[in-house]
């Protein structure tokens, strides 16, 4: 039995090694909602799409956004009609999302319909929501100052200053303490750490539970650069380095092991004293042999 | 330059008819906004779309609902995730929802987004909902109480006894006045007297303005039984009798001509005795020869 705390991009690479090499039926994912809105009237859950068209085969995991193949009528047709929604949302995966709003509506919670979608499309691994309320993420920004994190992505191509991240407390979903009590090992996956995995983390007796555990972190940071998304700016903004010193510096209330890149091998020694038991191999994941090497390497396997 | 009162289903039979004798740049046409409410995320208008399609030959005018040829892909995808929508939703016509949907939370009025959205099909005429306000109506049962319009009309199926229908107050669209005194002729078209015509007419200053107006009605009634729809229930609610006789004194205080069928030869007196012009010809519109030739009747052309 595994937990991986996951985000929308890093993550579910992993996630894509792990499932070839452990039962996907032992596998939990808690995965952050903090960036979910609604869009275009629909419930825009995008981690957790992610997640679960991850497990299903489905995820176009060229931009580890939405689903392969998928269509584009309703999109098109808006474009004719004079609109280009912000985010590109194929047909399958906005029906996918307008389920999501009419299950809501219905009083059903987020992780019931989660449970509900996974299941339809076939995914055997759990997924859980790390909170069923609603959450906002604000980002501070020098230049524009507030704004919604969709706008900061995709509007402004993360291109402004970060003074300052804020999101909302939420309570835990009810399933979240106990999926980290229930497994062998905890995986932190290569997430940006201040957006998707902090999040997770600050609910109420998350950390309390992680001490407890084994948790594993692979660093989402090469040198200077992260993996991808606009890491190093969060990272700044919350006081810490933007490298995978700065991730020790963040995880290091509760982490047990530290994966970061072979390329960092000259910062070992430093993060050594942040976190002691810090190990080297390529977290670089391009092929389904990179993802299914790192995922070894990950779970010892 | 007519100004034509409608709902979504008989007054667009007889927009066919009149749209093939009259200049469409000539229409303008006033809809009935009480109806329109979010459903699955995306904000329904039925009966403007219902206009708009109509004007744009779009219409799927077996049911005055939807658009003719429209793909259900959406649609299909949620039955095969286990949600089934009340209202059958095509993939086109979902498109225009969503725009409005967006548009609206852009911060566009109603009014302005279908003025776009008509013009992008390509419609001469003009189409103003009554009120860019939200409005309600609800239709208060004997046996479930308060119900929504719609889960009165397609989750009841029009079988509950109706005991009231309430709807809200709602400021005029800016249009609304001036489309009405600029009129040559005000024709109010055979829909449901209570809850299609009658929230135009209850809005302030309407009926003061139709009172200085030629205003024509055509009855959409047949004898006993409405033409479409449950309008008789709607009509013993309010203590109007279900046939011509109850619209007429409805339409009393404004109206200066009443169409009503031939079948209905045996009330035309006592009709006579509420409004002095009234006259009989064929109101059944089955073909678009029928609707034609009541366009003339009621335009006198």
């Amino acid at each position: 039995m595994i937990t991986i705390l996951s985000g929308g991009t890093g993550t579910p690479k992993l996630i894509q090694g792990i499932k070839e090499i452990y039962p996907e039926e032992d596998i939990t994912v808690i995965v952050n909602t903090v960036e979910n809105e609604y869009f275009s009237g629909g419930y825009v859950a995008a981690d957790c799409d992610t997640v679960m068209y991850t497990f299903a085969d489905m995820i176009d995991d060229e931009f580890f956004y939405g689903i392969i193949g998928d269509t584009f009528k309703i999109r098109n047709i808006l474009i004719e009609m004079g609109t280009t929604e912000l985010l590109k949302i194929g047909d399958m995966d906005r029906a996918i999302k307008i389920q999501k709003t009419i299950l809501l509506e219905e009083g059903k919670t987020l992780s019931e319909i989660v449970e509900h979608q996974k299941n339809k499309l076939g995914v055997k691994a759990k997924i859980i929501p790390m909170s069923d309320e609603d959450s906002e993420i604000k980002i501070i920004t020098k230049e524009y100052g507030e704004l919604k994190f969709h706008d900061f992505l995709i509007k402004h191509q993360c291109e402004a200053e970060v003074v300052e991240v804020q999101y909302s407390d939420v309570k835990p979903s009810s399933g979240l303490i106990q999926a980290i009590e229930n497994a062998d090992k905890i995986i932190i996956g290569p997430s940006n750490p201040i957006t998707s995995i902090r999040p997770i983390i600050a609910i109420d007796g998350v950390e309390e539970a992680l001490k407890e555990k084994e948790v594993i972190a692979v660093s989402p940071f090469l040198g200077e650069g992260a993996f991808s998304g606009p890491a190093a700016k969060f990272m700044n903004a919350f006081g810490f380095e933007a490298s995978s010193i700065g991730v020790a510096e963040l995880y290091k209330p509760f982490l047990k092991r530290f994966i970061i890149d072979t390329k960092d091998e000259k910062m070992k020694e430093e993060i050594e004293k942040i976190i002691p038991n810090v190990q080297t191999t390529n977290t670089f994941m391009k092929t389904l042999e990179d993802k299914i090497n790192l995922a070894k390497f990950v779970l010892n396997e």
